[in-house]
């Protein structure tokens, strides 16, 4: 059966997830959704809802089990699996998600990296040569590359989108500043603005 | 009056904004919220009710003033208004989000730089020295700053988070990977984590 699951549904999981592990870490077994709704500032009626969209997790009036719904989730998300990355644009912000990766996320292996600037290729970063635009490109639709992080100005984004287009990358995680459609892709477009932005209305609106 | 808006409608303002200003760009003058969802791929009725939470904009059947509307989602979010920012954390992540703030959001002024390593310290960027811990601490607490980003690991967040407290910043987007609360301040989390998580469910579940 496949039902529908909502974005803003798919977005809290990461979060129930970090909150499951770091009640792990401090040596606790069970969780009910009224304790993690606290801890969370959600309701724990959110919390059940959320859950109940990947079938049933733990028993009414006896908690979760935090070890096990932790890796569930995980499962959920798919992020106990590993995945192949290449990064087009090695510039500051290429480098700050490499060092991102490397230390939040190892299961994100950093495979292949791209700068047009002739200054950054050949030097390596985590032991990954920094290729021209042709190298590169073979190596894109080579294959096995499952993610494609872009951190390239806007203005360039038009030149690789074919690329990934043609290429059998999955997703891409865009911080190029632009909304970026790929047909046949998955494209998580991350507007830094956006957030500035509504941190703003929120100091502007004091409770 | 002041009426609730959920935290998911805020969040959408700057997309809206962001549409709008390119429909502006392309000398468009009216759109309805028809077109409007088209482009931006969600439903006509979300925008409206989105829209409603701030009183009624263009009229039945005539559509929104493309510049209008833009303007005062502006004026709603604060944007429209300039901001002191300081960073806590001058490395490459730092550094980013400082050619960010420059290139794409020029109304938040880089006022005050801080790291802890002495190397960085003394160091110019964007016009701004980098300040030692003692300097800047005496800055922020002077005051005259509305906002702190913090680009520090997670770990060295406890030994800020008392200076933000006493300091009458307003806001603080934090990128150290940690869920902070502080009292009487309003905190954008930023969980880089979430994001690309939520990406790779989506790459495991096609259509």
């Amino acid at each position: 059966m496949k039902t529908y699951v909502s974005d803003a549904v798919i977005k809290r999981l990461p979060r129930y997830r970090r909150f499951l592990k770091s009640l792990k870490e401090q040596g606790t077994d069970k969780v009910s959704s009224k304790q993690l709704g606290e801890i969370m500032d959600v309701t724990a009626s959110q919390i059940r809802q959320d859950l109940n969209h990947f079938g049933g997790f733990g028993q009414q009036g006896y908690g979760y089990g935090v070890e096990e719904l932790g890796d569930r989730l995980g499962e959920i998300l798919g992020v106990d699996k590993t995945y192949n990355v290449a990064f087009i644009g090695c510039g500051r912000l290429g480098q700050a998600l490499m060092n991102f990766l490397i230390a939040n996320e190892p299961n994100y292996k950093i495979t292949a990296l791209c700068d047009i600037r002739p200054e950054l290729q050949g030097r390596e970063i985590a032991g990954v040569k920094i290729d021209n635009v042709e190298d590169f490109n073979k190596k894109l639709i080579g294959g096995g590359i499952d993610i494609v992080i872009l951190t390239i100005p806007a203005d360039q984004v038009e030149a690789v989108r074919d690329l990934i287009e043609k290429s059998d990358v999955k997703g891409v995680w865009n911080f190029s500043m632009t909304e970026m459609v790929i047909k046949g892709k998955k494209v998580m477009n991350m507007h830094l603005s956006d957030s500035l932005q509504a941190l703003t209305y929120y100091i502007n609106h004091p409770d």
